[in-house]
């Protein structure tokens, strides 16, 4: 009877006409019903992801599609350069890593974000860069990426550049031509509001190019396997999930990509000024739009994590390595409105209140209306 | 208002309840709630797959956790031995050759059964062969592999046994101890009532072994990191599947094991007398016991299919490769009943006869009947 409110950057929640499209009954995936559905949703998510390029969908979690992009760019002894500024941006190093590929990394402090001179220094000093990973949110921080800058400094060298738009995508504006990515990974659970088990990639001609020379050896992730396909996946799609897919678009598209961009800084806008109110000190140096994170004092991380969804139903996240139980992770994209960003600010409240902490009941509440009545 | 019968092998027909699951409001994955839910089903699959070993949840379809089994146990240049009798099977020798793997193969002629003796007199043969791959049942062709023999002889030597259980798994009677298989791997659409999108892996401490000598590259594949986590998966899984896996598993511990390969039995039994009764020729020499093949005349095969799924919203399958417009392929796994049997066959019959046929009406539904009746 407790009612469950899902503030947590992916899952997030899933609208009821999306959740209800997973129950319908399953149909065949080699079916001119399914294969319109499918075509459909590749030509939906070319708006979505703001390119010209296919879009192809996989049977997979975000760490495989990262996987998918890596091992179809590149050859073992290839030279990278990844630009990380979290658990996510470490990802790209780590699937590297495994395929043998010598990687240049940027590593910058948590919270932080990436320097867009930085890379362009590091492509300077490294020209055998063949291509360049990084990521627009990185979720572990809640710190936005300047993606445009980097695009910029890249397209004007021979290296593809690659991002990870997983958090981002949907709710933080990103515009894959426009931006110079070569390559934009996403999955189904955050800004699309849908459950996990979809990802997709996009590819443009000069990432293409790469494709061809890529000596990783590869069989399910082998990207030209999808390649021609626009109406149908080499191996069985997620077919319910695929189905609600194409209702969660409808949503979008209803609202227009421009529109939830805007919503979310709004909300984003509002978190940062309740987080404030509450004496906490954000943690993000450059904060994203999609979650707002928050350093807390004394180690409760966790401790406000487990109460906050013991007593009230609402789910947030905690912090990940070394900030596992010092900063607090809220997330407002995808189906998360402004009721509910209220819910979860007076809720925290309480808890804050009841692990000891001096706070003023209301304050962070009065900050965040404050904030979304400007809207 | 076309009703749907959805008697393909793959996916096959969801039971409400269990779709229902997948549209309840998703909970977070790094919670006590899904470990919990996480721990259970992975118990029960030990159950369904007949094993005390561990069983690994991942989100990808067959071909992935083909290719997870491959890249886990080998290296390149390793030499295996693959027993194909189709289409699947030969997915192991595609999979494998992708990876620079010698590879022996015994290729039986589509509709016929691997000769377990023919698998021995190839591991005398070739004596450094490091792991044999076959399929349990043959999706393309509607045959079922004598696994148990297979074993037997594989287990004498130092190779170790590799099964895809895709389509046999729950309906088609297996043990995977008691019968020496070394490497189960199964998906959630097919006798697991479920929709695609999550699949299974087992390793015996045998297979362990030869995954620690494995040199082949992997990051998302890797069973390491699946290997000592029996309450959460390394990646976000696909939550609202599980979820309603486990509402799937509940329904097939109800009912027993046992119980679910002797329907299964009788169902096959019906499906080939209504085939002969139809004039047809079983196409599968040792045929499974959950799916139905049989020879079309005329090439008319694809016909068939479309038109009972467009006049009648029964849905069949046809042929593979050469054999595409030449079979028709029925299944009668997982949520599927006497009466669906019933369905397919008279429309079949109606189908049938308006393609200029010579069919007695009836004699298939009364075969059917006669043979459901002894159950």
């Amino acid at each position: 009877m407790l009612k469950q409110y899902l503030l947590t950057p992916g899952p997030t929640p899933i609208p009821p006409q999306v959740a209800l499209k997973e129950a319908l009954p399953i149909i065949h995936h080699r079916t001119d019903e399914f294969s319109a559905i499918y075509k459909d949703i590749s030509e939906d998510l070319k708006y979505i992801f703001q390119t010209k390029n296919n879009i192809y969908t996989v049977a997979c979690s975000g760490t495989g599609v990262m996987e998918m992009a890596v091992v179809n760019l590149l050859s073992p002894n290839d030279e990278i350069l990844v630009a990380s500024c979290g658990n996510f941006g470490d990802r790209w190093i780590k699937i590297s890593q495994a395929y043998g590929v010598k990687i240049v990394s940027i590593s910058v402090e948590w919270g932080k974000t990436v320097d867009p001179l930085q890379v362009q220094k590091a492509l300077k000093e490294n020209t055998n860069i063949k291509a360049v990973f990084t990521t627009l949110v990185e979720t572990s921080t809640g710190v936005v990426n300047d993606i445009k800058s980097i695009g910029k400094i890249v397209s004007a060298t021979n290296a593809i550049f690659a991002v990870d738009a997983i958090s981002g995508l949907v709710g933080q504006e990103f515009k894959t031509d426009l931006w110079k990515a070569d390559v934009v990974i996403c999955t189904s659970q955050k800004g699309f509001m849908l459950a996990p088990g979809l990802a997709f990639i996009t590819l443009s001609d000069k990432a293409w190019k790469l494709v061809e020379s890529s000596k990783i050896p590869k069989f399910y992730f082998d990207i030209k396997k999808y390649k021609n396909l626009t109406n149908a996946t080499p191996f069985t799609p997620p077919v319910t999930l695929i189905v609600s897919l194409q209702e969660a678009i409808k949503l979008i598209k209803e609202k227009r990509i421009e529109n939830i961009w805007n919503d979310c800084r709004v909300l984003a806008k509002a978190a940062r000024a309740g987080m404030q109110a509450l004496g906490l000190k954000l943690f993000a140096e450059v904060p994203c739009d999609v979650l707002t994170s928050a350093i807390v004092p004394e180690n409760i991380g966790e401790k406000i994590v487990k109460t906050l969804r013991k007593k009230y139903g609402v789910s947030i996240a905690g912090g990940h390595g070394d900030w596992k139980d010092k900063i607090v992770r809220f997330s407002h994209m995808g189906y998360i409105c402004k009721a509910d960003l209220l819910v979860g600010f007076s809720c925290l409240e309480m808890v804050l209140s009841e692990l000891g902490l001096s706070i003023e009941k209301g304050k962070s509440v009065a900050a965040v209306e404050e904030e979304l009545l400007k809207d």
